[in-house]
């Protein structure tokens, strides 16, 4: 017979329910002093021994020994002939979410102002600004288990749909083990180079470049603590995206949803990592019941049952709500992840949310649509930082220059304006260079 | 007689140039293990203590003793007061200031794509981007002698456009000293709410917000290492800007300018900041001579004299290139943070940039213009990050939310895919999240 799981309960009109919600959230830092000073350690090695630092950390973690760094690079050839080699349902299958996140992604380009623009005053100077793609961009994509080829995917294709020249991929290969779907991904998303190297020296011979493995200027993509921890030591030295926190989903009913499709959705975040958080709002008590016998009597057919257990017990809330208006307003304290609106009319409710990753609207929208092909990309905001921060896009392969042209009557008018200012601040050699071009 | 100081001169042609140019460019990193630790402590008596951490730090670091944070806002009225009572000169400049700001960051808003958008497929599915302003921006303005008004509409203007509900300014007043333009420009700005406030503790409060002073989503604006170590530390609970180096000028010249214009424009920056950085690039050697001729002539008459000199000896370089084409390349590989182009038809090289944050076209196109009243922001990428981040602008105060609503049509094809790829990755709630949808 099934263990039966009982996920926490919490209801709004509890005393100290905000608190208790948010402290619910929080997770402690994880500022591993012993992960911090091996990558310390690490890079400072790539920074100075280049390939040689690079080949030696391989040989030992990944236990992967080869003569020449060269010998880790896979070609293109063999990237396509893992696309080639893949079933023909796979194929298809990753096709079609390429060719959606690329569509998407391109409207994106085109929505969220990734163009050049200029503007010109009556005496004649012109302001505005230049967009230029990044050069080049390094992705980091995890080896062994938790080969993802849609990761692959939405961190490529946004950086090629903006326009970086190169994109160049490193995935850990432990004991030369390589993953034909991450490869097949790679030669779709036009992934440039593909070098087997992973953990903190891979994002130092990204960083810093090595004699065969050239310098980036940003690198994005997910990875395990010692990835995490050096993406943060390169940080200035290179761009880096978001650093991830454990998955979240945030689920709002009404009550009129099937009760089994819930609980699939707060299984597939609770399925990623026993950190992984899966929250449901609802008004209806009843419908919390029967998400919660769902539950128990779906879990026992999920093969990753060990890990949703595990998640659900320590992380998942199952939250009684007064009515929908109040729902909307805790979700904006939560900023999730994920949101999934699963209600009657959820347009309604969707113009109510401020703050979340991404917003899954009406029953049909199952998380994991997002998560594979829906087009958006399902590189989000998690830990709250949706309050301020976006999904991975093309606007993140792009960076603007502001471009200033003041006319010989713009400098006269300008001019009196900076010298008065730079002098009330105490900076005469401004206000100096902006008097010399007064007539 | 005034000293003459010598400018380390490069050529292009000398034997490792790049290597010596790019090792000209990199200073340490500034970690001070001591700053870091005292602002660690800082940070947790704030977070634990609020108000009283606050008032304890004010009273023991700005000599400003008061019963309750509430003495330590400064009313609207106040700020207004600031403003009327400065002098005519300084008011009208800091209208124009304000008012071209304004202008500048309107027209990025609409240009930057800060708008939400959304397209149909053909089977009802819908797809798009949510864009919504942050809630709460807290912009850190250092007091004393580094005070700067510009630098108060430069971060609070761009908020305001975006349609932040609520700026809070904090600003150190040792000793109580406050100084009027910047209260001027606060109110000029739109600032909400002042507290004179500084150092880690003001950086701690805004992060984790008190009983008086409210928690905010992002912090931004210059401030001394204490102020950049602790904006490091909270990032991941609310988001923050760059954290600035020193300020840089790269100069590209045909040596068809006045030498005296130049040599002024290496002043503006060398005069900030001993470790401010200026750069000429120029093909005539003739004019490199003339520029360090008016270096020397110029000098006597600067009242900041020591800080130039300092800069400009340690820091300044008089490179000569080959051509103007190869100065544009160089140029590509600095990224500096200000990049003036003082040639005939500057346009033509404008077009050859690729990495610079902001570009001042044409002779008459100071940097100091820039700096106060062009209209484009003054906050912009040091230390080469113009290679991956753009100036300060409305788009560093909004966010964005994917929408992604799938018709009951769409997740039939799209449970097809995902389900496919899921299994593919082992994660097969996900999988049955989308079987489930399927008819």
């Amino acid at each position: 017979m099934p263990t039966a799981i009982h996920v926490k309960r919490l209801n709004s009109s509890d005393p100290g329910f905000t608190e208790i919600l948010l402290s619910s959230l929080s997770l402690p830092m994880a500022d591993d002093e012993a992960i911090d000073a091996a990558v310390v350690q690490i890079l400072a090695q790539v920074q100075a021994h280049g390939d040689a630092a690079v080949l030696d950390y391989t040989k030992q973690f990944d236990r992967l020994s080869v003569a020449s760094v060269t010998e880790l690079e896979i070609s293109q050839q063999a990237l396509q002939q893992a696309y080639e080699g893949l079933a023909a349902d796979q194929k298809t299958a990753l096709d079609v979410a390429a060719q959606r996140v690329r569509a998407y992604h391109e409207q994106q380009k085109i929505e969220t102002g990734c163009h050049s623009w200029e503007y010109t005053e009556p005496d004649g100077t012109r302001l505005g600004q230049k967009v230029t793609a990044l050069d080049r961009v390094g992705i980091y994509v995890p080896g062994g288990k938790a080969a993802y080829p849609s990761s692959v995917l939405m961190n490529a294709i946004p950086a090629k749909v903006a326009g970086v020249s190169e994109v160049i991929m490193v995935v850990p290969t432990p004991d030369g083990t390589r993953n034909p779907l991450v490869l097949a991904a790679a030669w779709l998303a036009g992934v440039d180079r593909v070098f087997t190297i992973g953990g903190a020296q891979a994002v130092g011979a990204l960083a810093y470049g090595t004699k065969t493995i050239p310098a980036v200027d940003k690198i994005v993509g997910p990875g395990n603590a010692y990835v995490a921890a050096a993406k943060r030591r390169v940080f200035g030295t290179v761009g880096i995206d978001m650093i991830a926190g454990p998955s979240e989903i945030l689920v709002l009913c009404d009550g009129s949803s099937n009760p089994d499709w819930i609980a699939m959705d707060l299984f597939s975040q609770a399925e990623h990592d026993e950190l992984a958080q899966s929250i449901l709002l609802c008004p209806d008590a009843s419908f919390i019941e029967r998400v919660q016998a769902s539950i128990n009597q779906l879990l026992p057919e999920m093969p990753r049952k060990k890990v949703i257990e595990t998640s659900l017990t320590n992380r998942a809330l199952l939250i009684e709500v007064k009515d929908m208006a109040e729902a909307c307003d805790i979700a904006n304290q939560i900023a999730a992840e994920h949101l999934e609106i699963c209600t009657t009319d959820p347009r309604q409710w969707a113009e109510q949310i401020r703050h979340a990753g991404a917003i899954f609207i009406g029953n049909y929208t199952s998380e994991s649509l997002g998560d594979y092909c829906a087009g958006p990309n399902h590189v989000l905001p998690t830990a709250r930082t949706a309050r301020f921060s976006s999904p991975l896009g093309v606007y993140d392969f792009i960076k603007r220059s502001s471009m200033i042209e003041v006319s010989e009557a713009g400098a006269q008018t300008l001019g009196a304006v900076a010298s008065t200012l730079a002098h009330g601040e105490g900076l005469q050699a401004h206000a100096r260079a902006a008097e010399m071009r007064l007539k």
